[in-house]
């Protein structure tokens, strides 16, 4: 048996403030005043001096606003990177994302695809890059993806809703700053927030755990308990924890996998185009058969902070749409095989897929 | 305010036996056939064809026991890089450390000395390295002292016991297998663990506290609890979460500091020659009023393990002596002013310290 030998973030700073200190952080990074740093940054925070005036622009720095409406795709990294390699005789100092999950993601795919040739949607998968990506880091706005610690990116592709990962995906640098999350909108705070609590739930209840996960997983598990079940919701030592539980918990799946949620949450929103946080949730709350204990508590979460979710998103669809959307939960053999174990092809079937899909 | 920017161990592998994958993850590092790996390897090991088997040897690699009756010295570091240096025409391709604390900080050490001119001690401090180490790997085999994640290696120099603290010092690669851990003895098993719970305590009751350090910290100390007050000792779950809980508690005095324990300790081990896990021991037995609740529990774990330690080890020092271990432990102001505030000086003197060694 060979154990994953896992690549970390190579630096990180943690602290409410510390986004002060990018422009310290990125000038020795620049390789000289032709090859410029490009800022990709969520578009909620156009016109937000507060955050954009601290961006640190200088020579042919760009900032580019990127809408989040829909999840990152295969065509779009591949024009982003178009653009750059257009516009720029040099290749870029360094990649910067500022945002949730999809921000961060489009950062990491953008570095990698600077220096490797081809299309984005060949190098979906595993182990597939080539070459070094360039020097990319990562700002996380919205607290739970674990997309500042994972190897992977997740795009959504011509043929299928999956991650490049690599050992060349990982940031070189991630600025976690508390303080950035405080105007997070509450229904986006939740299903983003338990994306972080279904990555502790399936890989601690998945068979690929062991010690290092599980340490991790448990750690940002109890944090989420904390946060969404007994404490306050807007303060700032909520916030701080929430950054902390989304690391952990990136930690966690990092060296475990994810399990039955997410397989078939990449289905919907590969077919629907919903968001992975709030596909999360609507496929987790019909999960008791998998994770009992995770729904229940899901469940008391979700009273708490009066979060009601979208019903009977299946209902209208044709069969070759569920096969769809099928074919694209089961496809992800890696996350089945940790939720059920080798033989799960024996219980999951189209049928068991179909027949929960059609709770939702 | 500015926070620090922490530089992570870059790779790292976890699982029982995963020692076995060292020569496949040594074998792309190497530069060329005569630059060699050197492995420092804890003499413990002399004959143990089961450790000693499976380290990889080939071209001019040398494997070199490490004595570590004694913690190291810088006087060692250097002797060991000008035999390196003296021996081989070509940088080595890596330095290797098998052991515990003590060996994990000689291949730091030696790995920044390798790169770096001058002598060691002109290094001990706080960002004193100019130069990138040679490429370098960490391997436990004993849980508890987190040298493994740290961004020093503590030596003991002709005027004092203080850290090479920099961002090159962190391992390139840590390996952690918890069956390297099985035939610790018990007293060793006890004290070096005792490193870790002592970690976890001055960490999350310092001033330096963050979310960072706080979830890291209450994770080792969860586990410290699991295995040295409610667990088995001996068995591989309990290795297995020791080996995390070092992780764990190593990232949580990196984002913040230790405190009065490892400040007492570093005079008894300059002084006296005690070594960092039983000297940490002697001294936390005597902080209660610096850590209540932390030494009340360690208590019970001294008294449910049946150690007992050294008594009376002050009784016949000089009043020069006593200047000599107080000033080393006083110089230490960072740890100070984490356990106690900015303003310790007003409570911490040299009777203050006086008074409590003659406890010890």
């Amino acid at each position: 048996m060979s154990y994953k030998n896992f690549p970390m973030v190579s630096r990180v700073v943690f602290g409410r403030g510390c986004f002060n200190q990018l422009e310290d952080i990125l000038a020795p990074k620049r390789i000289n005043s032709k090859a410029p740093f490009i800022f990709f940054v969520d578009d909620v925070f156009k016109g937000n001096a507060w955050l954009t005036s601290r961006i640190p622009l200088s020579y042919d720095d760009k900032l580019v606003y990127v809408s989040t409406k829909e999840e990152p795709k295969t065509s779009q990294i591949d024009e982003l990177v178009e653009d750059i390699i257009l516009s720029y005789k040099d290749r870029p100092s360094g990649i910067i994302g500022i945002g949730g999950g999809s921000v961060l993601d489009i950062a990491k795919a953008v570095a990698i695809m600077l220096n490797n040739d081809g299309e984005s949607k060949d190098y979906q998968g595993w182990d597939l890059v080539q070459n070094e990506a360039v020097y990319h880091v990562g700002i996380p706005t919205i607290s739970g993806t674990g997309a500042e610690v994972s190897r992977t990116t997740i795009l959504t592709g011509p043929e299928r809703k999956l991650g490049i990962n690599s050992d060349f995906t990982p940031f070189d640098q991630v600025i976690l700053d508390p303080e950035l999350t405080k105007d997070v909108p509450k229904d986006q705070w939740f299903y983003t927030g338990m994306d972080c609590y279904v990555h502790c739930i399936e890989s601690l209840n998945g068979t690929y755990l062991n010690a290092f996960s599980q340490s991790y997983g448990e750690k940002a598990l109890e944090l989420c308990k904390e946060i969404f079940l007994e404490g306050d919701t807007s303060d700032e030592e909520s916030q701080d924890k929430l950054m902390m539980a989304s690391w952990h918990g990136g930690m966690s799946i990092a060296y475990s996998q994810v399990g039955v949620a997410h397989a078939m949450s990449y289905g919907l929103s590969y077919l629907l185009g919903i968001k992975h946080g709030i596909g999360n949730c609507i496929v987790f709350d019909h999960l008791e058969d998998y994770y009992p204990e995770g729904v229940a508590v899901f469940k008391q979460m979700k009273k708490k902070h009066n979060i009601s979710l979208p019903q009977g998103i299946c209902a209208n669809l044709s069969d070759k749409e569920f096969d769809i959307m099928i074919n694209v939960a089961l496809s992800l053999e890696p996350l089945w095989e940790n939720a059920i174990g080798k033989n799960w092809k024996k219980t999951i079937t189209k049928e068991t897929l179909k027949a929960l899909y059609l709770k939702m």
